[in-house]
């Protein structure tokens, strides 16, 4: 690190859902920061959504000063581009070859970087959260889709074309289910929490002695995944088998992960990891049936410590080994 | 590199059914090594394997003079131990905690190094054959077994118990075949050589319309992954059919290591490999349909170019790695 340099980096975490920024002391062991959260808004087109990021980032600034705060990391959904710093493709937030990172730090007057939100999630817990220490470490975040990170010796191995990490296309069954990506048996087609609410839909017995449609009053689309894990644990047989279903799946690919990288730790976050040790017990024992016992006891499976603010805390972290950290 | 040491370091390739020795010069383009084989004859025992092992090494040395060979590099089938030079377990030789790298050094009286076979074939691709240049490559061994191994920035990646590039327990079928490790769908129980030519006779038609039976005069035990290609090669549909789902099958596997990796190449060799572009053609096809365009675009998947030698080079680069190389 510079001896001297301003003490503060703005974290900005762009979800399809919602926007979070935050400032991340660059020094300190806890996380103490403040995180804003507002809706992302997508449908109000894409300049708007712009307009509300650099907003949020001009106020997290003022707080404590424009001398205090020495740029500013942006997290989006890919594919990107790190090096330009452009977003490709988002089709949620209406982004197509969308120069964002240049477009905020021009509005906002700092310098900026641009990584992919799975990355930025690993990142944040290698940095500050529960992959702290971690030579090799791999997250995994569950949520509307599924993605995943891989920092090895503290750096985001990004690969190639800068697509590393997509857990979520890892199939797990050669002949499968159809995912969109237009593949068979992608992690995402069975483990995303949209996924989880179809397969829960697809198997409602035909005689409907499910609580979940009651739930719902008879109206299926409704079925979340946060449903299906809330009626497993109200003790709802069927929603209990299509949560053990989706812990045996994603088992399946941590286990490739553990075998294939064989890392110090997997960091499991995103909605559906909400769930809890009602999903992480079961695939910590389906993993263990799975992969070589060294493998195994050199491998912690745990859930994010860092929660909500991974992605911001993340973002803020790959701007700093980006400009403050001295070459090694 | 050091300034003028010894120009040669001996490469030494130990697999269950061949032992190989080669020279290896440090610096040059080519790799005009001379590989010399032996039978491995296992069920001599293992200090008579450790024998002419020795031996050997000591006449590949006295070729060019003690003076002239900066020491040993040992590939072996793991569980092993890099950092103490112990071989955990190897069945098909005998060796239980065997501390392989120090009774060779001994007895030859100069430094050595051991690693896993498939990180030497990887390795070895890298340094100087199908993948060199790569920042990110991954080996593919498909032999008696299916072994992996990932190089990333000229290092070898070999995770938090030196276990790391386990392509052969990668499962892509979570419900699948079941594998001698215990777990199911290890792309291992489909495509090793063994497995290959499981499926072939589980599949010979019960009329027995394919010529696969006939080539073995019927003795099914007989029939192996080479006939299975030899009678594809031939036009037999079943045994093509067996090829086919072998590359599909492989072709998962090599499309999860992309999406994680998004690597640079993939290269693989060993036994099976010997089916070339009858087994690559399709397997290319199958990748490209499950993997993202920028991925596939970045990345080749070709043969191995050192065939049977590629272990050898990558055992002696990894003792170059370790012993002759600036730290950086």
């Amino acid at each position: 690190m510079k001896g001297q340099g301003p003490p503060w980096v703005v974290g900005v975490d762009i979800g399809g859902t919602n926007l979070r920024v935050g400032r991340v002391p660059l020094e300190g062991g806890a996380p103490p920061v403040a995180v804003r959260r507002c809706h992302t808004r997508a449908a109000s087109g894409s300049d708007r959504v712009l307009d509300r990021i650099v907003t949020m980032i001009r106020e997290s600034v003022t707080d404590v000063g424009r001398e205090n705060v020495a740029g500013i990391g942006l997290g989006a959904p890919g594919p990107l581009d790190t090096e330009s710093g452009v977003v490709a493709e988002t089709p949620n937030l209406g982004w197509r070859d969308y120069p964002l990172r240049d477009l905020v730090a021009e509005a906002c007057g700092m310098p900026a970087t641009l990584d992919n939100d799975a990355n930025c999630f690993t990142y944040g817990e290698w940095w500050m959260g529960a992959g702290r220490g971690c030579r090799r470490l791999v997250g995994i975040t569950l949520g509307t889709g599924i993605g995943g990170g891989i920092v090895i010796d503290g750096e985001i191995h990004r690969g190639a074309s800068g697509g590393a990490g997509e857990v979520g296309h890892m199939s797990v069954d050669f002949r499968g289910r159809r995912c969109p990506c237009g593949a068979r048996g992608c992690v995402e087609a069975y483990a995303s929490g949209p996924a989880i609410a179809a397969r829960a839909i697809e198997a409602i017995p035909d005689g409907g002695d499910s609580v979940l449609a009651s739930i719902v009053d008879g109206d299926l689309g409704e079925i979340t995944a946060e449903i299906v894990c809330a009626a497993a644990t109200a003790g709802d047989r069927h929603a209990e088998g299509v949560l053990r279903d989706t812990a045996r799946i994603l088992a399946t690919a941590v286990a490739n992960l553990i075998h294939l990288l064989n890392p110090d730790a997997v960091v499991i976050g995103g909605g559906v990891a909400n769930a809890g040790e009602r999903l992480l017990r079961p695939l910590r024992r389906e993993v263990r049936g799975r992969v070589f016992g060294t493998h195994m006891r050199a491998c912690r499976i745990v859930r994010s410590e860092l929660g909500d603010s991974a992605g911001v805390i993340g973002a803020a972290g790959v701007f700093r080994r980006a400009h403050l950290c001295r070459p090694r």
